[in-house]
């Protein structure tokens, strides 16, 4: 039975504190919070939890085997090590830092102690993700493009920009289905409020390979839009996160070439490329939380001291791409080059 | 009454011929094309046509004002050139020309010779297009975002790239549509198929104001899509040109910035950015073929001579944008000045 | 403060005790249900609430002022009769009993103690429904018709057809947008499976007017559906209850009749009937919790001893169609009457 | 070489004549009109075929094999009987007759005089409907239901009711796909225009087994809707027209029967149903256009003398349940047998 903290109860924690508290292998013992009307919710909630305002406390109790965090980005590194110190497993949210540095210090510390670090990449955990990663490694073909539009209204942030809030996603979504890790990005975007960080930005990454990956993300949009398209040269996928069910349509789309084109005149290019249309399926997908099955996850791994799928090294690598097009942003779309972080992977 | 010419008879010349040969006040005269078989095809459509695959009698025939050119990219600034030589007025298929110094040239000499020269952005004719221009000028407030996404599966071309066939669409929209020009341009991309040129690519315009205008291009994709988001200050707007009706929708939506905000600590933030929802509405548009209300208006621009909708000048600054861009993708999206295409302006 | 009784918790019981829970002016007081691993759920939420498996323990305690019944439509009639005679105001699920007779013998005992008997139609209190209704009273002209579809897989149900399951929702939607009344009823439909009552089903309403009323229902459909569309003389709405936003559209759409047509021959029905086409709009919604906003409602009138706006009358209507529906589906669609209803409205 | 003449070119006619000339072992011979524009608009596009506004003429000429009738249905008998008893093979427009009598008689005469008798139900030829038939035939298991919505607005006819001109398309899918034939109609609708048919009709179609089939037709629709679900025992299909793509989606869903249900009070029926999900796929579908495949295969039938696809006794199935469905709308849904329509299939 591993007992577990959940520290801040703001818009994720409450997910956190619930699926927790489903685990027939898991107790959640406390919950931390500054505010004293969240944790007034908790106590009507689980009226057994131990509330409190103080990490001290959480981290003293010999009970604690683990905890969550899902406070902002910026306290994330504290609290991480903090726990980590205190000889506590830390499953953190997304994005695992505000800098690479600060993510390498807790992997540092974590392996030292040898306890778990996990990052909250929830969308690796979904079954269309899962599902998706599957088609990628087996049908897809070589992989061309990776292109996300992930845009609503809403709702701003102000100590980070769109990249860090809404491309995390999907650069955790590439993070796990691809083995290729990108060599260097760009990003260009626009703050269209005095004082505050861009609300519209567009990522390109760029990979040794011919793929290529873009992702757009808007905090202004009129509509909501989750849709990614994915092209291989076997097949293609449409992963719309907004369909109730179908989320993933794998389509037996693309081009063909031909070998042997007749070498006359304009002629030559046309026998070149060919289209080949097929089927569209739509396969069925596991539909359990995406972060019931991470929690529990993470509790068998802190049981059978094994490394989680989204380990330390995995946070680390999407806040290096963050960060750097972070820098990229600044300079109208600068290509950085993100050559360390291919050494990690 | 106009004499009217086609020349070219491929994919765009037979709606061209169509629309020509329903407009009251013109009559088309010549149908020229290499393909015999094509020429045929005129013959059995159109009995009284002349046809030809010689340019020279096309142009040196008296009953001929104005010819329209539906050719390849790159034989554009030939075939135009002798047409306005031959006192012809000349209206040509985007993009105008395969480089600004020919489409330069060409301005010069309609000028030289008081011509018609226009541009066949047919887009900027459309219900919808004509209403969002309405919309930007009356009622969307500061135009924030302009975010286009045209792909679908095919057909690939052999010398341009997948900008020069689909983003020129977006470039002839936003030339229309916006009073401000863009001052610089840079653009991604990937061509997937060996020695072919890019298949995929997205495109930034950068503007003097906050406003930026990004285009998503792919021959590759599994699904058509033809999708623009347009954020304003005070509406914001959703085209979608494979609607069958409702092509725009326009939505009250948006952000309320606060003007006295509290000063208490991390809720200072929330105040100043509100949300803002409302109704959405799709106006009624109207259906006119766009290509039919362009020829009609070109033919009064012949008559009365005035200067078209889409000008040389219209049709040179989209082509430098295309430039631009082109260079831009051979360096993994530099930033390109357009320093010289707003004096044109 | 009204002290209010849950009486079953199974599908939809955990939905009204949450609602009373948050209203200000409610206590929920106790949550009665005969299964003790629900009792033990509610016991974990809401720890202060008294648990029970017996009704007469619930109708027995002066502190219990109300009760919301949400147990199979078999029990209705008997919870709700026990809870009247024992002086507390009830809250029914829908459909109100299981024959009208039982619906006449509990109108006659509320209002013989003077109790607010009301009937649970959530549909009536969506943002959505009350939209509709001020559309149709201001703006939609003479109604035509009403046409919905409610469709899916699952859940079949065992001791009622399809019709008593989904098409109540309709009935009641009718019953609050309409000031007319449907005189008589026909429905079709089938039992795809052995003993089990029918899976699909079409019932038609008709009325006075020219409207006309229909309704397809079936647990046994490949995809979710629920759209409504209702034509008038001067609008036009669709209704789609699982759009995100966007629920209601109204098309300012419709035929316009010539008065004075020509009279040539046949020509003169084409005069007769034109179409026209305008502007569509989808009106922001209030997206108030429905079943907030209805128990809130239901307090206010038992504070101050109003009649709730879906009183036992309404209950009762909807009822009345049900069985002549049930009658008729018996008969592969024979008109029933509904004479006696139309004297209760 | 196959000589053919159209007759009637309003609608439908040029669509005939188009598909017609590009026959290669046919030969558009005449076309008739009573209509002089119209034959102006068939002389500029068929320079070499024959106009005229006499029928006779066309009938007596030995150069006409065939001849494709696309005028207003109250023609349609008249016209064929000339054109059978001129010794022409005949197509003829759905719906075949104004009445089953005249139905027969045609069959009579055709048989007599050992001559092609088709009916033009187009959508027959369609890739999306023969794709559903064969799963129909092989995967779907039992059809429980067949249920169509089939509504926009417009055009209104003067003639007929919106039964023969749009639920008349389902009926003719209906007996393309289907072995077991309808024993029974039953039909209500609504005429919203003093003094014309009815605009909006539900028709139920009843079977010897548990096959129910429903149509919904409506001129006066704020939408275009052409939408079919077919529910069967293993598999489900959702068939949407408008699609441009994937008109045809196959859903693995559905419900399982339990064979040994535990025998314990009420939840005996909980075991007994269960429902399965698993993919769905969208197959790729010939796009060959409809009227052409169904023109070559009449041309076929011709020069080889076979019966072709839809013969007269499958138009006159249709007019039988037309004929039935009228007599039915006239009684609000009164059951119309059809008894005889069973012999003739």
């Amino acid at each position: 039975m591993i007992g577990f903290a959940v520290v801040g109860y703001g818009y994720w924690g409450p997910n956190l504190a619930r699926n927790i508290a489903e685990i027939p292998d898991a107790r959640l013992t406390h919950v931390c919070d500054l505010n004293k009307e969240r944790l007034a919710k908790v106590k009507a909630r689980y009226p057994t939890v131990v509330i409190t305002d103080s990490l001290e406390d959480v981290l003293r109790d010999p009970h604690v085997d683990a905890i969550a965090i899902a406070t902002p980005v910026s306290t994330h590194f504290r609290i991480a090590m903090q726990a980590l110190m205190a000889g506590k497993h830390v499953l953190v949210e997304k994005p695992m830092t505000s800098t690479s540095e600060e993510a390498k210090r807790l992997i540092e510390e974590a392996a030292r102690r040898n306890l778990v670090l996990a990052v909250d990449h929830t969308f690796v955990h979904t079954g269309a993700v899962r599902k998706m990663r599957e088609i990628v490694e087996n049908g897809l073909g070589e992989m061309y493009y990776y292109d996300s539009v992930r845009v609503n209204l809403g709702l701003f942030q102000h100590d980070v920009s769109v990249i860090w809030d809404l491309a995390v996603h999907d650069l955790s979504i590439l993070d796990y289905i691809l083995r290729e890790k990108p060599v260097a990005v760009s990003a260009t975007g626009m703050s269209h409020v005095l004082g505050e960080p861009e609300n519209i930005a567009y990522l390109n990454l760029f990979f040794e390979s011919k793929l290529i990956a873009h992702i757009h993300v808007n905090w202004l949009a009129p509509v909501k839009v989750r849709r990614t398209l994915v092209g291989g040269s076997r097949k293609m996928i449409v992963y719309d996160d907004l369909e109730p069910s179908e989320k993933i349509k794998v389509y037996d789309k693309g081009i063909t070439l031909s070998d042997n084109p007749r070498n006359s005149g304009e002629k030559i290019y046309e026998m070149l490329v060919g289209y080949r249309t097929g089927d569209m399926y739509a396969p069925e997908l596991d539909i359990t939380e995406a972060l019931s099955r991470e929690l529990r996850q993470f509790v068998s791994c802190v049981e059978r001291n094994e490394k989680p799928i989204v380990d330390g090294n995995a946070g680390l690598r999407v806040v290096r791409i963050l960060e750097a097009a972070t820098h990229s942003l600044a300079q109208r779309g600068r290509v950085v080059e993100l050559g360390q972080a291919r050494m990690i992977a």
